[in-house]
């Protein structure tokens, strides 16, 4: 079995307290055993094994890859003239997330792998390893189920989004549609799925509404995640908490019970920084939660209509900006954090047995990805021990 | 004489109302025609000429290269720790530029040469065909002629910052220190320098001593340049004016009379929001500015500092966030803006004659470096027509 050594590590992010100072278990002058795809050993440079093959990473800083908890990247079209008239003050009679649910379903499989690949490939090159992803722009039992099919082909992480919004053809009857998510679109999407989802807002899902499509998600052996308290204060968080859903994602707009309910559980608050960046929003308080007791991960939110970015290092730069996060608060949650909001022990560490997913910086430090906003940073990247960057 | 044709370019920012529609010029279908590192002619691609080279643009954006009219490169070491405790609320004995200052002066011109040129062809990799960069972390009369020395074989776009802070050596007589500054240290720096700067703000030099400053280098043939109005009101806006700087950078804090002066005048206003989000400082108002009528820039202000982004995309990207700038008004400040403050007429746009600086963007349109935050976008650069990235 071939072995790699990346030594002459400046500074080692493991996420490991066990491993060197602080939350992130920082560890200076270090290097990285992987075998087999694995982290076969971490710890100080000088005491380093033999390997077959070594790399040197010239004193610069290595982490684990992103862990991006939180992405819809099964879509068609882009939504360049909605965003430019909304922060153009110009009025535009956009149809919103219908405009995206029309494009895909009228792409074909291969337009829509083509295009999921594109930024998942995108990710990678930003120094992202896992990406979750989610249906919703079908909407239709079988562009659903398709979506999913697809998305299963390159993560585990496929989330059944059929409540995202009601479906055009609902619009007059949502219990209807509420019926289609919990019943044949369930039954079709399933199988290739391993989490259910729903947009918990005013407009979209109200509470019971939500209640039903976790419940029947969770029957079919889908772990709930759920979109909660974004554009104003409702339910969904509660229910997440209630309902042990592994994330409340957006988390903007939470009353004490509800900051109290998130830190008294497993429920992960997932904070989504580029939505409110593109849409001139209020941004979530990272900092209330974090002094709460609730376990925070940052992603990305990509998708075309509210926040089209694939960076987890921009959305560190502006949690740290706006949210009250400290650098390595937000680089544990852009790692540590979103595995755990996917409930993952294989990922978001740098520890024996972790999967080698591996991120080294044209820089000495994590901070770094706070400090230096907007410039690519990543140098080299590797996935299950396998150089990819 | 070899001639390269750039077609199926999607979209072209021309930035010339002549070449297309509105401020930007925008043609869709185009072709570019580069010959001896200028633009031979510019057009539909279905209309282009012949040429010995074609680049195929893929339906991708088209853009000049960014222009950077505000930027402190030559400098050693950085400010991580001070950074980190800024934004993780911690007190921490800043040196502030002083500490900059001594692990310049501590640096030798190989040092000091290598690290301008890894800021450079970082900005390069991400657009930026040029850079202004201006002395400012020497202080002494042979580390400032050093600095400018440094920068001048690298851009022509060198400014003489010795009135950065007062020296440290100076603490206790500040006009002394001005006196070097418009004495014995611009005779050594004048002949590498091209613009002469003041940081005119409380703590640094007021309204006299700036003024002193700038009228020694205007009589030396520098140009003035002003850091004005950047933490608090202040002379530097008015005084920019009056002696018809080039430019004002930050303008953060600005009167009603200000804005009315900038818009009367040639002055740039230059915006650099890259400090006030790694500061947590108040952002300028882009508007007010532009619906006055004055000129306004975006550059990155790169320094270990205060703004350690070398990224314009990240910069035209937060400008529309918070600086109530459209899509448009915020690429045309980073690329004709630009040139405007540095009074270049052969970079920021892509007209017949202009120099063959261009960017291709891997999105089909300008507005994807608002509506994609932090994406590394950069597909190709050509600076006077030679293919850089
Ligand atoms: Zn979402
Ligand atoms: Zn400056």
């Amino acid at each position: 079995m071939s072995t790699l050594l990346i030594t002459d590590v400046g500074s080692l992010v493991t996420n490991d307290p066990a491993h060197g100072t602080g939350p992130l278990g920082l560890l200076e002058d270090a290097a990285v055993l992987v075998e087999a795809g694995r982290v076969a050993w971490v710890g100080p440079a000088a005491s380093a094994p033999a390997a077959d093959e070594r790399y040197e990473a010239g004193g610069r800083a290595l982490l684990p890859g992103f862990v991006d908890s939180h992405a819809h990247l099964v879509f068609a079209g882009d939504r360049t003239a909605e965003f430019n008239a909304r922060m153009s003050g110009q009025s535009y009679s956009a149809g919103g997330i219908r405009t995206t649910v029309a494009a895909t379903r009228a792409a074909s499989d291969e337009e829509l792998d083509a295009n999921l690949v594109r930024f998942l490939n995108e990710a990678l090159r930003q120094g992202t390893t896992t990406v979750e992803c989610k249906s919703g722009y079908g909407l239709t039992v079988a562009d659903e189920a398709r979506a999913l099919r697809i998305a299963a082909s390159h993560t585990p992480e496929t989330t059944y989004l059929g409540a995202h919004v009601v479906a055009p053809e609902f619009a007059d009857d949502p219990a209807a549609y509420v019926e289609l998510v919990t019943g044949e679109m369930l039954d079709a999407c399933a199988p290739h799925a391993r989490w259910v989802d729903v947009f918990c807002e005013q407009g979209a899902f109200d509470g019971d509404q939500a209640r039903a499509v976790l419940t029947a998600g969770a029957e079919r052996g889908l772990i709930p995640r759920v979109h909660a308290n974004q554009l104003s204060h409702g339910p969904g968080v509660q229910l997440a908490v209630e309902l042990g859903a592994a994330s409340a994602d957006h988390c903007t707009h939470l009353s004490d019970a509800d900051v109290a309910a998130l830190a008294e559980s497993d429920t992960v608050a997932t904070l989504l920084p580029g939505a409110e960046f593109s849409t001139r929003a209020k941004y979530p308080d990272a900092r209330r939660l974090l002094d709460a007791g609730a376990t925070v991960a940052l992603s990305t939110d990509c998708n075309p209509g509210s926040s089209f970015t694939s960076s987890m290092a921009f959305c560190i730069a502006v949690a740290v900006r706006e949210m009250g996060m400290t650098p390595d608060e937000a680089v544990y949650a852009a790692t540590a954090g979103g595995a755990r909001a996917l409930r993952r022990t294989d990922v978001g560490g740098i520890t024996v047995g972790a999967r080698a997913d591996l991120q080294l910086l044209d820089a000495p430090s994590h901070v770094h990805l706070a400090y230096r906003p907007g410039v690519p940073l990543t140098a080299a990247v590797w996935r299950a021990g396998v150089r990819m960057v």
